[in-house]
């Protein structure tokens, strides 16, 4: 498509219907647009209805406030993630359709679209610490469209709670697994399933943790294979990842 | 089918085909069969062809022989990762039929099943160094029945050699990112495409690379989303994870 | 006993007494319970009134309070850690009978049984500062129904404090270390006695402590043998390993 | 020319010009002075209007007040950085001149000298929350008397914005990459550019971020040459850097 | 019992069986017997047959020699840890009757006592290349006299082979757990039994194992309680208190 | 004189002016007496007017007051470090003799001995942020009678105001060098002299400073020989150990 | 320039001197020629004989080999980096004009132009250990065209040494610092001269230097403006710097 | 003294005696001279004997024969730490009267002065391991002319050996405790004398002992006030700083 577009320019100067210095203008802007970057992100946003997703740590209530405006006048959909209620309050102000999920602390303007297909992805956690991660995969990956189950509460420590659920372990299409601590859980899934592990540390624990740093080289090094790890209380980026998995070979 | 045998089984005993001490002994061995683990991998090992993967780091040369040994007498595929050229000879002595993928460090035993559909994964590697890891997954994902396209030696110091890519990295299903240093070729591409991306770092560099720790921080905090990190220089997890992946939606 | 049962169900189904069908739903629930997670769980709970756990860090109020809720129905003894004092005056709310041991964080709900065996376990920290941590080992040994003894600030900047006190020492079954800044407190008891010591290194000091990372790696790489590291912190996990050493060959 | 000061000394010694024990004391002050630092200190202030600086962190409002009010009874110029709204508060009492850049966090007393020369320092941050660093940056290269221009918000996440603006990462005679996270913009520049990039690290992002480090290491293991880091959330030593690079070679 | 001696002293001052000067030498050396440590050392060593133990690493071939031979002449045995064939041969030199166990890398010198009791400590190892570190550690058990029973290659990538072995987990006194990688092995056994887990991390692995290190936060964390950590590939220190762990309450 | 001590014991038992048990009873406390633990440091305090130490950081306000008031009663001195002005009126209320020493945050009770010798302590510290640290030290010195010299915010970044104090350095008996940030003070002034260098790295700095780290391994790595290194912020251990080398030669 | 190939070629399709094919084609190749890669990195070389660079570590013999015959067949220039006697031989079988800079490490083939301009880049090394380092920034610096003056063995443990050579330091335009250990040398001079200074931390130490870290860190927090550090052991990259921050305001 | 110095050049100047250039130049070496590093230097060494320090490590055989042949053609004394065998060979081909003290790898040209007063440095080491780090103190001190008295293999795992050896420990001037693993002997010691300890934590040990790391940290967080600590390792700087502290007023 883009060569035709550049085809018919180069038809356009050869016939004089545009002037070379027209041509020129044009073609300065083409390196990128060839790329594809810009407008095939626009083009995704519109297409899928999927947000921009505003991190809004270490931004302050001015301009996150600021950027929802300009985001939410183009597009039907705002996602903000790691925003406390502070933020919420802040956002509401300038539109009040937002919708605070506050235990994923995840700000959501605009209609969702509906669910695509049918397969599901389990979102499995350790502890009730780990909860505001999960809740943030989950919030996220619903957003793109996508059947979220939930398994929390299914740490280690007691293993059985994880296998009075195998069922719904062998019938996620993808599991994402949150935990803190020693991480542990995303080996024994990943062990027992065929089926990709989006495993997710979180800083939950304390001192020999190192706010997370344990369960992410313990995920890192699962000798299971089929694991992928995201950044330290990342649930947003496990959302979304699971999200893009579970809808391949999905018509959408 | 579990559920069936078991069916069965019952049956059994009601109709004193089989006594009640041989049924007690038979549903001994049942929990983990229900939980489903050896037997899907045996199952999955015949139906899909997929190798019986051995880790030959740290292992005697011995051992790894005596594993290869077991393992070709129950399995048509046999693989082994991390092998070098002794590891090779001392597995050619117990199996003439081993291929050594010197490269890649892998050591295949038997034929391959063909291709399972048709999209493809695509290996990105920064550096020359980094070939070993970028093949390690190469034929990984090759001996699990995925199409796999190779672009080497496209790191971030020269981004056109990418971009003259874009076709591929546009084409592919999914992405594997391999690079060592600073590991920033992961984003790059992460913010280009809309697939999944597994990055690999490698422990290539040197200073302040820390063997690879840069470029694993890197990955991990990524801030453009749908990246998977495996384990640094795992070059087989990588083919593996995007492998499962690849598969996924595909009629096997 | 489970066997039992299993042959009771297979006569019952030979017998006709129950239906295939109903055999098959019992058995469904099996694994985990053959693998005596949760029924030795509960069986342990009752039989030795040792109270469920809850870590209270990282869970807000609310879910800490349900929580109480819940296990102080089912359970005649509760206990939750690492609480603070806002903690007590939520579960306090739900259950009067809380007791709040203020030093170790400690909230402890029901009567404790008595103790168990005459043999005891000795505590013995390096400094004040080091007071809730080994306050929580010692009431969580206690609630476990050990014999526990107490030896506070005998660091080794005055080691005779600690030889004013070696009758104690030689007589303890086990013993609890519990330092902080260098931790070398564990190493010259385990250089004097012929029992386990369980070495806790606490986050108390400053500079190059790196928050308990000094006197962890201290403890870990402690030259006389009989040592057991656990956590930093975590006074819980040494009470409690302890308890149970402690318990070894006692009759309960 | 501190050559010929001592050679004149040494003529009015002879001369009797001064006597000894003057010259003695003249001479008592060389060192120094034949080093160059005071002196040279002195005299770049007075020639260049360049600002002493002060660091206001771990300092108190009392001691800032102090050193400012020295500061500006001999300079016509004073600068502070890392300075909140309390210092300047403090500061404004001593000096009612005292200007604040809040989002820099700096402040400047007296007026600044016009841009040396024409050629630019453009500074380039990878997100909104790497703002406060890039002002420090900007403001500090302002005060140096450097034509500065701002590119924010460009992150490797969405390159094409990046690219849209590449005649002025082209026209740049320096670059300042101020990026979070994985830090990986100073590779994507430093491989487009042949100018010098000053690289510096921000503490935004959170997890494996560990405060600034995974950018630390990206940039420094940066596979593209040119590249010149700095200290974590150091904007004003890359200011500072910058401006003395893009002076070079310029008449001032 | 060194009360009574010292009290025999004392009545022989008073006869004057023995003068003051004799008694004040001997009393010179009291201080260490009143303390107990090198007479109790020797007692031990005597009474339980337990050999002393020297640690091969950094030591040259002639001090090994000399150690050993010193050491044989006083003790009926003698362990060294940390040996290669080199050592033993060094060893086997000056001391004919040295055995070489070679996968644990231990010496021994002399008969061994027999077992202890019947209570017996079984060792659980994640993959073949743990084998050196858990054998040091069984070795070391049995040479204390020990009842040890051996459970290799069970890692949590196939938990079924562990469950598969559930009842020798549910007989075993006390469990030794060796594992590299993510070492998450000792967390699902710590949640599985009731009895105490020395958790051995090993440096198995590659990447961000950092040598092990991974594997230790792991055990250090996990959530499960009971858990003992010892230092990364020391098999020695988990079977030594493994060893007094288990007779505990035996009758010696 | 602890010879001479039992000796006399040894002969009262003899002359029968002491019974057995009496003499068991004083020799029970001997072992340490012996070692001079307990004794010597109460008359090492008596004689040189030394105060006890109490390090308030992790202590609470109740411990703290109970600790001052005991020692104030049993000691001429008390010295209490790392006291905030909250500490400061806790001691107040149960010693209103106590003195504040705010920037160094150490409070005094009682009068300090004179200065021992004429030799003098120099404290060199980088900046004005290191100013409590080098008063923790300062004080800790005199309070122990040396004679402290101050020579404050002569860092690096302008070493002719080291220089100009270059007789102070050579003057100097000792020399305690306090710098943050990448604490190259000590190295300089290190070459310079031949006397001790007692080096204290403080946690002043930001970004890869890692709160002290990064001076702490500056300090430790000085290639220049001489140097003995402190904890990070460790004022008072620097002043102590500068304080008793001072003395060393010295009549006391 | 580009502008005005790009132009001509639009004139060439408005006369048809080339049809739209051609042009098409010719186009095909245009963004990155646009975005200034390839072409300008080409017609860099080529004007300024500055040679393509082969990062030789972690490449195979053969690798190197090929790419060697490859660039040389291409350029004027070639240049290879940390190259040991092995890669030398390997490079020299290819092409017979490979000059080997042995203690550089570095493999130059073909002329370099004469210095570019009359202002000198100095390299300043700590310690004699530094030099491999320091040669290889030297032989990049000279092989760019810069005037390079070597100042070496001048460590802060004799300041004099330095000093002795101050008029070299203030001649400079850039000076190149290279020192391990603890790399204090970067902030000496920085604090003395208003050049830019491009620190080189090496990993020359042992114990507590870790690698280089400490250099690395003490560069990184030097108090004195106007440092760029680069990555450990990094002479290229600080000879690559400093040359093209040597050359800007030069006619070329 | 440097005062009449010039003092006298002046009056030279103002008489005639010398002209002024001459003067000039003499000035021009004044700076170093007045801050008197080279000078004091070069008399330190004729007039204490006391050798010129080559670390080895790092060099190649050819500069470190090149180093002492210099050395030793202009000092009486030439002292070379960290050398194996082979250095000593090539060392020997230079300078034939060269004594290598092979377990303290330090190699001695020339005739040690003798001792230097009566008081001794006592050199305390935890294991056979640490000898050579040990030995490197002991030569080092006793090449500057103290008496050293040696106590070895006294590690906290039997501190009776040491409790033995207690009058040597309140004997010693200064003690030098050498200790690898957990490095608690250093903590002990100074726990027991009054004088300074000078720590040296070594590499000695495995795992989490991280090459030293573990011992550096408990020696630095030493809660015995007194301890000096140096880099890991450096048995040289410790020998150093406790043979300038021995010999503090020591008549020289």
């Amino acid at each position: 498509m883009d060569r035709e577009k550049i085809k018919k320019l180069l038809e356009d100067v050869k016939t004089g219907k545009i002037d070379i210095d027209e041509a020129l203008r044009t073609l300065r802007a083409f390196p990128y647009a060839d790329l594809g970057f810009a407008k095939i992100d626009t083009h995704r946003d519109l297409r899928k209805g999927f947000p921009e997703v505003i991190f809004c740590k270490g931004k302050t209530l001015e301009q996150i406030a600021k950027i929802v405006e300009k985001c939410s006048s183009q597009n039907a959909f705002v996602m903000a993630t790691k925003a406390d209620r502070e933020v919420y309050e802040a956002i509401k102000k300038v539109n009040k359709d937002a919708v605070y999920h506050e235990t994923a602390g995840i700000i959501l303007i605009g209609q969702r679209s509906g669910a695509i297909g049918k397969k599901s992805i389990l979102i499995v956690s350790a502890g009730t610490a780990d909860l505001p991660i999960a809740e943030e995969a989950a919030v996220t990956a619903e957003a793109m469209g996508n059947v979220v189950k939930r398994l929390y509460d299914v740490g280690v420590a007691g293993l059985h709670r994880l296998f009075d659920s195998k069922e719904e372990l062998f019938n996620a299409n993808i599991i994402i697994v949150i935990a803190g601590m020693e991480g542990a859980l995303a080996s024994v899934i990943a062990g027992l399933v065929d089926k990709p592990v989006v495993a997710v540390p979180t800083s939950v624990g304390y001192g020999a943790s190192f706010d997370g740093l344990a369960a992410l080289l313990t995920m890192l090094n699962c000798c299971a294979p089929g694991v992928a790890v995201v950044n330290i209380d990342n649930g947003f980026g496990a959302g979304y990842l699971a999200g893009i998995i579970n809808q391949m070979g999905e018509e959408k």
